[in-house]
């Protein structure tokens, strides 16, 4: 608090200045910085160095003992509130991710220090999420509904939700009907579900390789047995995927069709025809895990395996979180009828239903089309930012010895690093400036690869990105450098 | 809506009219009542039928148009929006449950008629939600942490909430600190994400005989070999229990210590300490699944496995479903630190993150002390029901032959049907009646058990449970005759 001074806060926010203020100080003393019993500075003074009204600090002081963050003292100041005795090793809040720790930010779980330059995170900032218009939707929902919203929800979801998500489906060319959509508290929920419903102990599951880590950890849990194909940049390897079906028999495939995760492929429409011929042919299901094909920005070539499923042999998941709000919890699947009741079971089992008050605000949201337009502001925020990404990729990584494609829409770019050079190492010297990537070796189920790493645009300002990818391309050109001389050393 | 008349909408309620009648006339067409391209009555006609001025028809009207309901045709009307086509044979929505969804209808997922008398329902009814304390802490989240609501969420869960939960857990006895808590998207959950981090395919679970249908569904998914061991009604028959964790080497020993379910029975403070040494001597865990402690009628007699626990060998769950709200999909573990990494997976696997918006409110309710004030409602409003029940049952159930115990709290009562009696016809007797009961069986995982039934108090009004249990008696005093004389009549 000592460095507090006349910027500290922002005037020009639409928050009052006591909350922000209040916001500021109960954030210090969550993170620890503030011992127990430490006394704040007192009223006039922080003021004075604010440049606010003292019922600024005032107010801020109030809520803050209100929360149970300080308490007062008559006559002598405000002080922090003790807190409970953290002595569990186990758990341990650092600064930025742990390099286990990656699976996780891949998912938004990892909070990073605000001056970092993230490049792994696949989460928006909650900077764009449309919270002014959710509240409106929210009360309006409370007063419409009262109790029911908290009361009883049908597993399968709230139907008028189910029935918009139909209505929505339609401009995807995906006809359903609101009795073969489930919803489900976020795609990795949906992963579960499946899993659940379908995977038993050794059977076998095809994944991409490289593919989602949450995927993975969901199947393994089941007690599956994985079997990975190459993914290539017009999509999975079709030859290495029949083959592999016939001999393997397998209960699911799972893929991203579109934009890929972590490569940002989409296949092309031959391939994906051929995908419905092979599940066809031999019987068997495909999860068709949608998570961004809404976010198109070079052509319009992102139709999903379901608009072309005629035989009902594809689960479709979507969610809402990386274009939408992640906290939200919210995604539907869309389910071929023979499925329906295993899913069911397996949602039940699962965790019921899905929060009933979030499912109504959403269905509003799509009944009125303020759906549409949050969708078309994330792509004009997302388009910038996914040229600034391209123009800077250019610039400085055309001779760094990296192989790259440039994908048609979504948030993700795959780079392989040129021979000798390991991910992990990138990591670490990437890290030490401030830049965070993902090091390609958490998305393959099976083999150790250290020749990749993703960059995502999620949650990285346009400003942001050149610098970036800048200094990557230093570190990369250094360590080439310097792996080239030692590996001459000897020789001399 | 020919049936429409003064007295159908409510002045006196605080819902503006108009909402009211867009409401009602939604419903209609939601359970579709009105054919597709019905026309609705003209706004005047309905607007004298109704006694209310043209203007509330006119909104309602717009509302109802707004959200896809209806479509205006200029100069002639309005009408009912054509439904998509609901062919699918699998799903079929009915007036009341069929029995195989009993097991649905228990954790609440099961709309009954209004006219019904439920005592099969455990999921308090919608009125007893405090909807406005609760818009009011959500509006106050939004405009506090904004974005943040809905951006990254911590998968072990918001810490604040996980602070508040830990001082709230002082005034059970038990102590644990932030990092041992895990939040959960309700109690079914809980047992979910347990089983996935504890349980593998094959491994053995003890349960008590009967028990909760949803534990016996999600160890059965996981592959597990389900034991149990009957309950007495002093707690689980502690010879056999020991006896079984000897022989079994159990993964887990899954218990509902206090008015369990759905006997009801608590148990004794003796047999606590004796599960908390077989657990010991035989390094088992236990979960305890603590649904409703806080409900204590009787005596204070609901101390907790955890409280008890002093070798970190208790996980224990606990939800807000039953006396909070069960559409906020909200609870937590306690979690012995030896399991912490397991069950922070088997979490992030489930489904990331529970919903953000659902935690701060949640948090906020805790720090307030309003919790404290709505457990003593809800308590106020139980009491009187349960009262209202037990003088009943000794009213109308005394000399019916049923065997039965009082509970000192909870919902739930347990009947033992005389001999020759079966549950499965009593049911089908009082359903007839507009009675709903729930039969025993759904509660035994392994042997068919027919003589048992279960009412619970969480859904019925003090008015309908003395007629409910009175046709109860009714209808098991005329089947015990009848079965009687069927029985002597070869003897005549």
């Amino acid at each position: 608090m000592e460095k507090f001074n006349k910027n500290t806060l922002d005037k020009r926010k639409p928050q009052h200045l006591y909350v922000q203020l209040f916001n500021l100080i109960r954030d210090i003393i969550i993170r620890g910085e503030l011992k127990d019993h430490y006394k704040l500075p007192p009223i006039r003074s922080l003021a004075g160095r604010l440049e606010v009204n003292n019922s600024t600090v005032v107010n801020a002081y109030r809520l803050l003992e209100k929360e149970g963050y300080v308490y007062k003292k008559i006559g002598s100041g405000t002080f922090v509130s003790p807190r409970l005795e953290y002595d569990n090793e186990d758990v341990i809040l650092e600064k930025y991710p742990a390099k286990d720790d990656l699976k996780l930010m891949d998912q938004g779980q990892i909070q990073i220090r605000k001056d970092m330059i993230s490049f792994a995170s696949a989460t928006p900032t909650p900077d764009l999420f449309p919270v002014e218009a959710f509240k409106v939707l929210l009360n309006e929902v409370l007063d419409r509904d009262k109790g029911e919203v908290f009361g009883y929800q049908e597993s399968q979801g709230y139907f008028p939700l189910r029935e918009s998500l139909t209505k929505y489906l339609k401009n995807y060319n995906i006809e359903t009907k609101p009795e073969n959509v489930q919803i489900i508290s976020g795609a990795q929920q949906g992963i579960d579900v499946i899993a659940k419903a379908l995977v038993e102990y050794n059977d076998r599951v095809i994944v991409e390789s490289p593919t989602y880590t949450g995927a993975i950890g969901t199947f393994r849990s089941r007690g599956a047995q994985i079997i990975s194909i190459p993914i290539l940049e017009d999509g999975i390897d079709i030859k290495k995927l029949e083959e592999s079906v016939r001999v393997n028999k397998p209960k699911l495939i799972y893929l991203m069709p579109n934009f890929q995760n972590p490569t940002g492929y989409s296949y092309s429409l031959e391939k994906k025809k051929k995908i419905l011929e092979i599940a066809k042919k031999y019987n068997v299901l495909i999860v068709e895990d949608d998570y961004l094909s809404d976010l198109v920005f070079n052509k319009k070539e992102n139709g999903t395996l379901k608009s072309l499923d005629k035989d009902g042999l594809v689960i479709y998941i979507k969610s809402f979180s990386k274009i939408f709000m992640p906290g939200l919890r919210l995604g539907f699947l869309v389910m071929p009828p023979r499925v329906y009741h295993k899913i069911l079971r397996a949602k039940h089992t699962s965790d019921i239903s899905t929060s009933g008050l979030n499912q109504r605000v959403f269905d509003l949201y799509l009944r009125r089309d303020i759906w549409r337009d949050h969708i078309h502001h994330m792509e004009k925020i997302y388009k910038i930012r996914f040229e600034v990404m391209c123009k800077s990729i250019s610039k400085y990584f055309s001779e760094s010895g990296l192989e790259y494609n440039i994908p048609n829409g979504g948030l993700n770019f795959w780079f392989k690093l040129p021979e000798g050079l390991n991910s992990d190492d990138i990591y670490d010297k990437a890290v030490k400036k401030n830049v965070l990537i993902i090091p390609g070796n958490i998305f393959f189920p099976i083999v150790n690869e250290n020749s990749y790493f993703r960059l995502s645009i999620a949650a990285v300002y346009p400003e942001q990105i050149e610098e970036g990818i800048r200094i990557l391309a230093n570190i990369i050109k250094g360590y080439n450098k310097e792996h080239i001389r030692d590996s001459y050393t000897p020789l001399l």
